[in-house]
Order: structure tokens, then sequence, then C-alpha cells
């Protein structure tokens, strides 16, 4: 007794992919399930194992089997394989039990020769159809089965082309098509010497063994080495019935999905056209009509319902909107494909809790069912998808929205316009802080120069103002009021559209849309919530910031960046004074000042975080990024500060560095100047003792940056301690706070054991920490990153998609090592990865306690955070 | 029966630290050598922690014990304790197992009363003394053991100066000392409510309490703790008889090395001084006569035969030249202190080898005699030690060595002058490609700006010549054709001295002198040789240093640096012109001029290394390194080649980076412009098949700089496989070669194992690692490093001593990992670490392969390379 080679679909069944590979079981799984699918079989992929045992002969009784399959099939489909009244086409495939992507081609219209194409004309009506499909068979047949040179059809194909005048191989008629044909097949015969086989079982025979030789050709081989694949699990070959949409008025193709992509709407939603192929629909030729007019087609009549029961059971069968494509022929309905629809945000959320309201799936897999980065398009406005746009440039996207405004080069105009009411765009070649109160003014910002740290990005992010920056073609000129990008000019006042999603500069003015927070959010997050197992904290530096956050649901603030406090008005004259200062006295004078500036702000910022964590970082940034840089506004802070320029511009000059990056920052000016650290902490523990008294429950946590030394924490950390019990001896009152610190630099996560003694909590900063783990700046970056990525040497943008290997490895390291002398130590992300979902699966993965992103990041990381916790329970299954 | 808590020095023993503590069984070994040290005894550890397990009382018969051993020590010294005719002054010391200095004053003259003080007045004849000994006894005791606040004391003293009229404490006569220790008397009095006590019983039972308290004072524990010694351990106490040499002509002191601690000859050496104390040796006032002098002297006959004697036998001893300090109380010679001498380089190789010679070492012991660092001293030039000198300021010691010559402010002029036999030192703010033949030219190199990585030092270190740069109070005006620091001007040809082992700056000319490399230093340096399992390699970037190195006994180059070879004269127009292309067929014409230009340098360093192998790495810097900064240079370089100035000015623009440090350079040059690296590894090629078909054994091993990714790796290796490929090919010949990769970024570390799949070997580039692993750009550093360690914060600058907790840490990890997958995986050091002793040593306990270093450190690394190896083996067993 010989072995079953070969199932029909209906002998299959969707857990057969080691039988029957992974296309044969789900074509299998449709059929069980009822739907129309044109009839077909699978060839095992036993029967290709035993093909190479037996030195590539086909099995015993394989060719029997194949033949009675056929002709089952013929019965189905009323069609008969080289037959002349309805000629029967099959496609062969090749399909192993894991996808091999382009391993092999398929091939189609097999069964076509002179007498069928003959036939199938007339059936169709369609004569270039016809040949058109006949001569792309011979092409595919001659290099899939034959091995011949594609090259040689296309040089002939060309020599028609050429000789007909015809640009297009779609300018060809059918005559041309049909003298292709003939050279084509003239081709196969000069280069196999034997002529183009015409017999439709011969065209079959040969098809399946090539797709059994295609197993072990070099390309396949190659692609199992590299994805581990094992070598001698074979493939199986599909063989299935070719529908055709334009054999009449009763045919048609078309594509739809079973709820609305767009809104979640629980409604069939797509499009048909009669008497065509899918390509038709593609090409645009003829407008397809919508779905719904389908019902009342007298051409058609009842597909529609039946179209719609087949959706309804795929959808309940496959438990997920689908995205289906069908073809009616002669008025009978075949299902060509059905996957899982793509949707938007929006849509993706409704349909999720839908689902789950029609008890369709729990909610375990509604919250798995949206993509976090989906949520993005919920929570900042969008510009409308439908309107027509004009792309002048496309620079970095900072920081995510979409605004319109008219262009402004200047921060006092951009505030002055913007009190008039008018919405006004900045647009400079770069920011500083001069720049802050035109920042605040305008709708969105756009700079020519600076990376994705550039004082433009950070600010717009913390401000959650749209922003792109690096924009290197706009070219800004100051003097005439304009920006230029190659011929295009745009003045003061023209309005353009920054789609900062995309980094797009549009044009003039694009709708936008509003962000929409539905109650099926709420629903959506909600139970997220009760899935995750990492907090979600939010980076903010402002009161108003903080409240955002905490209405998105985060549960603290996982950075405060105190520095950016100094930012606005008269606050940036006393942090000058202060770096400006020659001796201990002078500075201490100028922190003076600042105190109660500082004090006020963590005041708010206690008062919006009331009963919640508040991290605070102490200063960080290179002092120079606080002096002005270009003569003209030296010469203005001078007068203002009634000193000479020369002074400015000295200290400007000694604070020069050749890799700020790498430079005098973070802890290291603390060290060197305690004053600032102690007028920082005083300013803390102030806001705090004010706020306590107030019955607002305050938990500050104190966090060092740029630590790679141990002793450099102790002697800050010494320094916050002393001042904590100064103020709360002098308030008669204690408060519970931290002192913990960033773990940004390499150094600090290979030391961690050793921080950790000191340190009450870590903080990854990813950004710094990815910097100095390459080696590679991320405001030069942009030079040869974008290149990395698209030539694959790194599979994403290390500064988007936190890298486990390097980066990752640090971090795992560093938390191992720094809770193994202090167990239980809280450890957090405060880098901007923390809004990034495949960056927070990891930190689930490595045990980290919480992820700190953006305000408009935070439900996006719930949602992530929540993904992650289901994802790791289901891998440790 | 009870313990014995009581040793007299002539009853322990070497070996006895646990009881007797490391002083106490230094001087009972001492005394069993039959060197007369004055007596005395030790009371042991054990009676210390008695003393704690009883609640802080002295155990049973301890007081019984001290007074045996007193009238023991009283019999020998011929003194008796509080006596009235001669009495017995000791002093009181602490000595725990392990050192732990600082940890408790010694009490010095204890037996000090009125009475005695007056005796030993009339005894010595010198009242001034006696009363200083007095009131600092007091002090001492006061501070020590009563607990009282120093300050006090000083306030005391200050008065009794004031009223005197009297600046220093020397100022003051004997009756005006008197007057203090009366005063003191009254503090003690006032701040304990009892006299000061007279009995000098009861001040020695009182002192050898305070004593046993030390051991658990504040300091003591922190001391501890922080150098993990047990606290349970207890410290012991000696007690030592006082002499005096200022008791008449018949009394004096000395200080004498055994061998010439200058040139290593094998003589007494020192100087004595009749009737006084150590101290007055050191003040100065009086002229110490030279050692041998005392071999005739008619006031202390005999003595130095004795003392020749007893020098002798501690050098035979301890088995090493020895510092001692002796004391001839009545013409009675006594030993103070003997330690082994610190001596010079040159006579540090000459002790270890004469030693050997005379059989008292072994050859182990001579390699392990010889500092590493001392060798330093014998391969530069040294200003001469004897020399006046006039110090105008200090930079870093970027290049070592020494050199006078006459200021010049330009390259040409330097040039110019150094043709006509003029010795001249350029002196620039900083240098740039533009100065490299002024730097060929000068003696030495003196900068205001820059780091040790900056260009001065790199080209520098690169040509052996002496550089301090970065020496920021030093003021260049050009137009002036001067520097200035602070007030002193030095003008064009005037004479300075650089002394680039220091740093310092010096007016006018200085003597210097010729390294010295004697048979001797051959010698150490062979049996060096044998003890080393560390090969040692050198960073050579032309055939001359190349040449240097091997006779200096390097054993293949580490890192040859492309780049260096560009800078000199026409061929950085050819780099430029590479820079400035527009296209890719621009950039090849322009790297066609390149190719034979390195060839021929590759040609020049393959003979030089003839046999060894030869790390050749591929681009590493930034572009914008070989493109002119200033307008005139930029307007110069324009006229030269011919293009308008606007080109280089853009390009200049385009390459400028935020962190050139972290941005586009090393292979990332390569990965872009590959082009780059062909001709590159064409130029290796093709000269090593020049070479090798001349009977030339070539060993070339290509690096890639800068990877971060296995990717970049790979890449490039490809780009160099096929151009070895086909030079071989047209060749019709093979030469064995090697790709590996510089790791010098952490992540490079952290995929150690993915790397070492292509890597063929590792060579760790620290300079950069350390920068990165600490985020620390070397060049910025300068602000706050030096800080850092004088403040302890970090052990060492981490730019010249490897941080093995940190950079050490991803070392070890990236040599394990990258064995991990490519098993004897060759890894080295190619970081200027590479020529430090305590790096050299860390190199070989995680088992690297090989150090390279600079030409004139190679004797140093292999010296340092057999300590490693020796103390490695002796930690082991």
């Amino acid at each position: 007794m010989t072995e079953k080679w070969v199932y029909l679909f209906d002998e299959g069944r969707g857990d057969m992919k080691d039988l029957l590979g992974g296309k044969g079981a789900g074509l299998a799984e449709m059929r069980r399930a009822g739907i129309p699918v044109p009839p077909g079989f699978t060839i095992t992929t036993a029967a290709c194992i035993d093909y190479y045992r037996e030195n590539r002969r086909f099995p015993d009784d394989l060719w029997e089997q194949v033949l009675e399959a056929l002709s089952k099939i013929e019965q189905e489909a009323g069609k008969k394989f080289g037959g002349h009244d309805n000629p029967l086409l099959v496609s062969v495939r090749s399909g192993a039990k894991f996808s091999m992507p382009g391993m092999m081609d398929t091939i189609l219209n097999l069964g076509l020769n002179d007498e069928t194409a003959q036939t199938l004309a007339s059936l169709t009506g369609n004569l270039r159809f016809v040949y058109d499909s006949y001569r792309r068979f011979i092409q595919m047949f001659g290099k899939v089965v034959l091995g011949i040179d594609s090259e040689l059809f296309e040089i002939e194909l060309d020599n028609v082309k050429q000789k007909h005048s015809a640009i297009l191989d779609t300018d060809l008629d059918a005559g041309a098509l049909r003298e292709v044909v003939e050279l084509f097949k003239k081709i196969v015969r000069e280069q196999t010497g034997k002529p183009f086989p015409t017999d439709p079982y011969q065209q079959l025979r040969m098809a399946i063994e090539a797709v059994f030789e295609s197993w072990n050709n070099r390309r396949a081989i190659d692609y199992r080495n590299l994805n581990k694949i094992p070598h001698d699990l074979g493939t199986a070959v599909n063989v299935q019935t070719m529908v055709y949409g334009n054999m009449g008025s009763d045919s048609g193709t078309g594509v739809a999905f079973t709820r609305n992509p767009s809104t979640g709407e629980n409604e069939l939603y797509g499009e048909y056209l009669l008497n065509a192929q899918g390509e038709d629909v593609v090409a645009g030729i003829r407008t397809p009509k919508p779905i719904r007019e389908m019902k009342n087609d007298p051409n058609v009549p009842g597909v529609y319902e039946q179209f719609e029961k087949i959706a309804q059971s795929l959808e309940q069968h496959y438990r997920d909107m689908q995205d289906m494509e069908f073809t009616i022929e002669r008025g009978r309905l075949y299902m060509l494909q059905t996957r899982t629809g793509k949707r938007t945000g929006p849509a993706a959320v409704k349909i999720a809790v839908d689902m789950v309201k029609e008890g369709l799936i729990d909610e375990r897999s509604a919250v798995l069912r949206v993509l976090p980065e989906q949520l993005d398009q919920l929570l900042h406005p969008t510009i409308d998808a439908k309107a027509p746009i004009e792309v002048i440039a496309t620079g970095l996207p900072a920081s995510p929205g979409a605004a319109v405004g008219k262009v402004v080069f200047d921060a006092d105009e951009a505030a002055e316009m913007a009190e008039h009411g008018e919405k006004v765009i900045l647009v400079r070649t770069e920011t500083s802080p001069e720049d802050f109160h035109g920042m605040v003014a305008a709708e969105a910002i756009l700079t020519a120069r600076g990376g994705m740290t550039s004082h433009a990005a950070v600010v717009a992010r913390g401000m959650g103002k749209p922003a792109v920056v690096g924009a290197g073609s706009v070219n800004v000129n100051y003097s005439e009021q304009q920006f230029s990008v190659d011929t295009t000019v745009v003045k003061k006042g023209d309005y353009i559209t920054v789609d900062a999603g995309t980094g797009r500069i549009i044009l003039g003015q694009v709708p936008t849309m509003a962000p929409r927070v539905s109650g099926d959010f709420e629903t959506l997050m909600t139970w997220a919530d009760e899935f995750r197992r990492l907090g979600v904290r939010t980076n903010a530096d402002t009161p108003k910031d903080s409240r955002v956050a905490r209405e998105f649901g985060a549960e603290g603030i996982g950075l405060c960046r105190t520095e950016h406090m100094f930012f606005e008005g008269n606050r940036i004259e006393a942090m000058r004074e202060m770096i400006l200062a020659d001796t201990l006295e002078e500075r201490r004078r100028a922190l003076q000042k600042l105190l109660p500036i500082q004090k006020g702000d963590f005041i708010g910022i206690f008062e919006a975080m009331d009963g919640l964590p508040v991290t605070i970082r102490t200063l960080d940034p290179p002092l120079h990024e606080f002096l002005p840089r270009e003569p003209e506004e030296m010469q203005a802070v001078a007068d203002a500060m009634g000193i000479p320029v020369t002074k400015i511009a000295d200290r400007v000059h000694q604070l020069a560095e050749a890799n700020p990056m790498l430079g005098f920052r973070g802890c290291r000016l603390g060290i060197v100047y305690p004053e600032i650290t102690e007028m920082q902490a005083r300013a803390i523990f102030q806001a705090a003792i004010d706020c306590t008294k107030r019955g607002i429950v305050v938990k500050p946590e104190i966090m060092i940056p740029l630590v790679s030394i141990i002793e450099e924490l102790r002697l800050q950390k010494e320094v916050v301690d002393r001042v904590a019990a100064e103020e709360f001896a002098a308030a008669g009152m204690a408060i519970e706070y931290k002192v913990g610190t960033m773990i940004e630099l390499p150094r600090a996560a290979l030391t961690a054991d050793q921080i950790a003694t000191t340190a009450e909590f870590f903080s990854y900063g990813t950004n710094d920490l990815t910097q100095t783990t390459f080696g590679m700046s991320r405001d030069d970056a942009g030079k040869f990153l974008p290149e990395w990525v698209a030539r694959k040497i790194l599979p994403a943008d290390p500064f988007q998609v936190l890298d486990r290997e390097g980066v990752g490895k640090l971090m795992r390291m560093g938390t191992e090592l720094g809770r193994s002398t202090r167990p239980g130590l809280k450890v957090g992300i405060c880098g901007e990865h923390g809004g990034n979902p495949s960056s927070i699966e990891f930190c689930n993965q490595i045990n980290l306690d919480y992820v700190s992103a953006s305000p408009y990041r935070v439900p996006i990381a719930r949602l992530a955070a929540a993904h992650a916790a289901l994802e790791s329970v289901e891998r440790d299954k």
C-alpha cells in the first residue's frame, strides 16, 4: 500500500502544517469553514522528501493521486484540464511548513496552450487578456521550470514593443501579444532544443518537479541557513483552480473589509467591479463601485448576501476583522484571500472594544489587538489624510502633532503675532534659549539644523508642541525674512502646515483633525492597566505638562529636567549671572535669585502630582548652552546685564568644548560647583515642606545625572542630604525622599553594584547611554545613521528603538548588579525609549519597575506595558 | 599562669606580625640581625584584644610585664626612666598587623617633666632643644592621650610668638619656649581639671591605653572598612628608647645609602653632622659632611667602620640597597631606620644587575627590582636635575623628552631656521596639518591648547619628539611674534627649554642629558623577556619609527595609523582633493594619487618589520581634520588647488560636527566611501607583494576602526578580501593576512561574541573606549579631571592608567566573549595604556596576547610585562 501523497483542500486541516505546509493547511482550513475557495489540492512535504530520497524520482503512485485529485476539482469547477469547452487552468505554488518568501516564483495559468487560449478568449471575450496571460505563462514556466534566463524574453518583448512603437507593455494590443507568444515559444525551442510543452499534463508534471527542485536551490538553502530552518522538511506543492472575474457581466472582482478600517464601524466596507480582474481594480482605469451597491446589482443576484455571510463567518472564524479578496466567475463567488485587516488607531480601539461586547474575544485579546503606536493617532492632531498636499521638505519628526500657521522667523515677532490671535509657525536655522517665548507662542516649530536632541526638539517635546527639526533642505534667510527649498520661496506671513508626525513640511493650510479620545479608548486603557506589571511615569518639566500627563494616566514623574525651567524669560538672566560669576559669592548671589523661582516651579509640579512620586534631575546641560552664541546676541545680553561683551565672549570661549556631549556637564557641574546642587535641593525641600503643610502628599526623588563613578554620586548625595536635614530642622518636620542616579554612561552600568550602595534608585538615561555605547552622537549621526538602517547594518534607529544587544545588555547587567547590593532596588527608564513599545517590552523583560514617557505617549506606554506583560506570560507558558 | 603580653625587641621575630604588628616584628628582625637599634619592647595585639574583651581594662599582669621590660631596656641604655642622672625617654607608637598610616599619632619624648627636662638640658647643653621637645610632648600627649583640641595649644603658641615678635616657631628662644611649656600645662589643667601628669610611669600607662583606644577610633574603623581589614585584629604598642645626636661633639646624626642612588655605584653614599639632631640636617642651617669623611673623624673613632659593617649586613639581610638613618649618642651608634632606598632609573638597573653578579639576588628578583617607569629616564633626554631652573609655565606632558631651542611661531620659519642649523622650539596656540614640516624641524613643540590626543600630541608622540601641550597660561600672540605668561614675555628667538617629561616650560637654556643605554640595561631586558608571557608590539606610523621600535625590542607593529601618512607635504593635497570630490569618479581620481604614496609607506614599514606582524588601521579620523580651519588657511588652500574658497568653506561647514569624537569617522567613513578602504587595502597588498618578491617576510593584519556593529566589520572585510583576491590573482601569488577590528566602543565589547565570528583578531583601542565608557572627552576633561584625581574621586587619570572596574570590565568581557565564538582569538591593546605598567599588568591578568606601545616605551612595556607575569605567578602560589 502506498502513502497518501495528495490531499484535496477539503481533506486537510489547519493543524496539518507539517504535512501540507503553511499555505496548504490554510487553504484547507478555509474550505473546512465552508468558505468557497477555488478548489485544489496539496502534494505533501512527505512526497518531496521521498522525491529526494529516491534520487529525484516521483514517489510511486504520486502521479496517479495527482490525476485523481485533478479530476475531482474538474468536477467541482465544472471545467476540464486541457479541455476544449471550458478549460481548467491552475496555479502551482510551493508551500513549506515555514513561510519562505521569494524562495520560488508562482506559476499561474498553467494549462494554457494555443488551443485552450483560443477557447478562453472566446469565453471571456477578452483576447488581449488571454494572450497577455499566455505570454506571461510561457516566460514564467520558461524561467522557473525550464531554467531559461528571463532576460532573453525581455529582449524579445522590447523588440516587439519597439516595432509597434509601444512604450509600456499595456500599449501592446492582442495581435502584438500573440506575436510575442510565438517569439517566446521560439526562445524555448532554441534554449531547450525542444518545443514548449503544449500538453497541460506534461506542464503540470514538470511544474511539480520544479517545485520539488526549488527546495534545494541556492536561494532557499541560504534562506534556511539564515533563518535556522531545518533542511529536511521538504516543501508541499499547491495546485489550485484559476478563476476569472472577466468572463462577462455576471463575473467580477472586489476587495472588502468586514468592518470599516477607518472608523471601526461594524459594516461591510469595500468595492467591486464587474467583468474585471483584480489588476483592473488596481490599475484604476475603471472606477469600482461601493460594495453595498452589489446588494441590488441585477448582474450578480444573491452574491452580496452570500458574500456578507462569508464575511461574517470569516470574522467569526478568525475572531478578527478580515481584509478579503474575491472573484465572481459567471455568477459564482470565490474567495481568493482573507487576512487580518489593517486599520487606523481609532478603528483598532473601537473594533477591539466592540468585539469584547459582542463576546467574540476577551479583554486580554482586545488589549493585544491594538498596537500601542496606533494610539498615537488618537493623541495628536493629524493632518486630514484626504486633503491634497504639496510637501516641500522633510526633516526629523522631533515632536508629534500637526499644525497650521503663518511663517515667522523671530521669537519676538512670533509672540507678538500670537498675542494678536494669529497662528504662527516659528522657523529658525536652529533655536536657542532666547527663542523660548517664541516657541511657546508658536503652533509648531521648524528648524533647518539640529537633531532629535537639539534645543528645539527637546523643548518642543517637553511642551507637547509639534516640531520638525534638521530639515536640511530648508534654507533660512533672516535678512530677507524668507526661507527657500530649492526654487520654492516661502516668505514671512505665508501659510505652511507642519506634519510633525511624519516630518513633512507642506505648503499652505491643510485641515488638521483634533485628537479623539472616545469612551472605548478609556475602556481599553482600563483593561490594559489590569494586565501590565510595569509602572508608567512621565517626563514633565512644568505643572501644565504634569497635569496633562496625569490625565493620560501617568503614575508619577520619572524625569523632571530642572534646566528647562531656566530657559524662560528673566530666569535665564539669573542663570547667566550665575555662569558669569567670578567668585563663589557672586555665584551664590545669582543662585539666590533662582531659588524662589525653582521653588515655585516645584510647588506647581508637586501640586499636580499630589500623592505620586516626582523624580527631579539636578542641572545637567553644559553651561555654555545657557549663553548666547552669535556676536549680536552676546552684545544684546551684555547691554542688558550692563557688563562688557568681552566678558561674555571670554566665558563662552572658556566653556567651549570639543565634544560637549562628553564634557563638563551633569554631576560634574554639581561637584565643581556644589552650591548649584545645594540651591536646587533647597528649592525642592522648601517646596515639599510648603506643599506638605497644605496637605499635599509629596514624594520627591532627587536624581543625579551623568554619574560614572560612585564617588561622584556620594559627593552629590552628601549635599542633598545636608540641605534636607537643614530644611527639615528649620521647618520642624521631615519628609521622606530618595536620592538616586541616572544610569546613562556605560561605566555606571558596569559598576552598578558599587553605585547601588549609595543610590536609592536607578533610572536609565538611554539617550546618552545609546550615544556612548555606540560612540555615536545623536546630533551628528544624521549623516550616516539613516543609511545604516536602510542598508540593514542596524535593524532600526537605536535612538528610537532600544538596541537590546548592546545598550540592553548594559541595562540588564546594571539592573542585576544594582539589585545584587541593594535588593529590591527601584529601576526605571527615562530616556525617550520609555515611550517606545519595543523598548518597553524589553524593559518588562529585564524587570524594570517603571518606564517614563513624554505626556502624550503615556497611554502608548500603558498599552505597550500591558502587551509586554501578556506576551511574556505567553512566552513563559 | 598569665599570657606573655610583652616582647622585648630581642625576643621577637620578623614573622611574628600577627602578635607584634608590622612595626614591632620589623624592629625585632633588625635586632636579631645584630643591628644596634635603640632598645625597646612591644606590647602584643593579644593584649589589645584582651583589653577590649575585659571592658577596657588592662589585662592582668600587663603592667608588671611592661615594668619588667622597661627595666631591661634601662639596663641596656644605661639610663633610668624618670631618672635624675641620665633620664630615659621613650617613644610610644601603635603598630597593627597591616599598616594603617595616619591612624594614630606617635608620642615622642615620653618621660619628660620639669625635672627630666632640666637634667637633659644640662646633658645636651641645648636648653632650647629640650624645651622645644617638652612643649611638643605636652601638646602631642594632650591631643592624643587627653583628647584636647590642638587648636587651643596653637592659639597660645601664637600669642607667645606675637609677644616675642617671632614669625616662625624657630624664632622662639629657650626662655620663650619654657613660657610656652607653662602655658600648655595650664591648658591641660583647665581642659581636664587635672594637672599634666608629671610621673613618667603614669604617662606611659596612659599612652599605652590611648594606643589601645585608637584601634577603635572613627578614622581607624573607616580605614579598615575601606581597606577590608578585619576589626578584631587589635594593635600592638611599641615602646622604644629615645636617643640623641646632640649630646656633644661625640654625638651626631646622618643618613646614608649602601650604594650610590644616582649612579648605582657600589659605595657608601651619604652625609653626617656632629652634635646635631636629624632635624638640623633637614633644616640646612649647618652643612653636613660626606659620609666618607667620618672615617677619619677623631670625634667618632671607629664609628665609620662599625657603620660600614652594619650597612653591609643590612644590605645582605634585605638583599637590596638600603637608605639608613643613624644617630651617634656619646660615641655609640644607633640605627634609627633602614628601608629600601629610592634610586634613579640608571642606578636601579645597575644595582639589579650587579647584585645578580654578586650572587645576592636572582635574575627574577633583579627584573622585579627595576620599576618599568624608571626606564623612561634611560630612554629620553632629561634636563640636568642639578641645574637651577626658572619654570614659567606647565602643560600636559604629551610626548616625553627634553629639548632646548629658540622660540619660533611659524612652521615655515621653523623649517628655515632648522635648515640653517638652528635648534628651534615651535610654539603654537594649537597645531594643524599645515604645521607638520615645522614640527619635523623643531626640537620640541609647545601648544597653549589641546589635550593628550590633540594633533600636536599625537604627531609628536609618533615622532618621539618632546611636546608639552595645553599649557593654558601661555598666551600666544602671533602678530607680535611673542608669547606671554602673566607678565613674562618670550619673544621669537629667545631660548626656552621644554621638559616634556614633567610638562614644564623653562626660561633659557638648561643642559640636557642624553639617554644612556648601558650594557646592564640590555642584560636586564634579556632577563625580562625570559619571564614575560605578553608580546610587546609598537605603535608606529613610519619606517623610521618602526626601526627605532624594533631596536628597542618591539615584536611587531600593533597599530600603524594610516592617516598620519596623509599629513605630510603634498600628500595632504591629494587627501583634500579626495574630501572635496563631488562624485565617486573625482574621489577615485584623488585616491589614485594617494595609492602609490601609501604603497611606498607600507613598503618601508614592511621592510623595517621583516618577519614580524604589522597591524595597519584603515582611515580613522573625521574628514574635517584634514581641511583647514581658519579663513586665511582656507584661502591659501583654495588658491593652491585652484578652486573657489567657498567650496572649501562649504565642505568644512558640511563636515562640522557637534561631537566629532562620536561622529562620522572610523569604519563609518569606509562604509559610506568603500573606495577609500579599497585604495588602502590595495596599497597594503601591493606593498606586501612587492616585498615578498624581494624575500621580505610580510605579515599584514588589517584593522578596521570604530566598529560597534558586526555588520560594519563584515562590510569592510568584504572590501579588503575582494581587493586581496584581485591583487593576489594579478601577482600570481598569495600572502597570508588577517582582518580584525579595534574594540574601542562599549558596544563592540558587549557584542564581541558576534564580532569575533568575522574578526580574526581584536585590538583594544582603550583611548576611545575610556572616553565612551566614562562619557568623558579627553580633550575637554582637562576642565575637571585633574580635580577628580586630586579629590580622589578617581584613583588616577583613566587616560593614563587603565580603569579596571569599568573599562577593564568591558575588556575582560570582550575577550571572553570573543574567544567563546573564536577559540584562541588573538587579542591585543593599542591604546596608550599599552605602554603603562599598571595597565599592562591588567592586560596580563585578562590574558591578552600582546600590548602595543609607542617606540620609546617598548622597553618599559617589556619590563612591565615581565613584572606582570612574575607577580601573577606569585599570586597563584
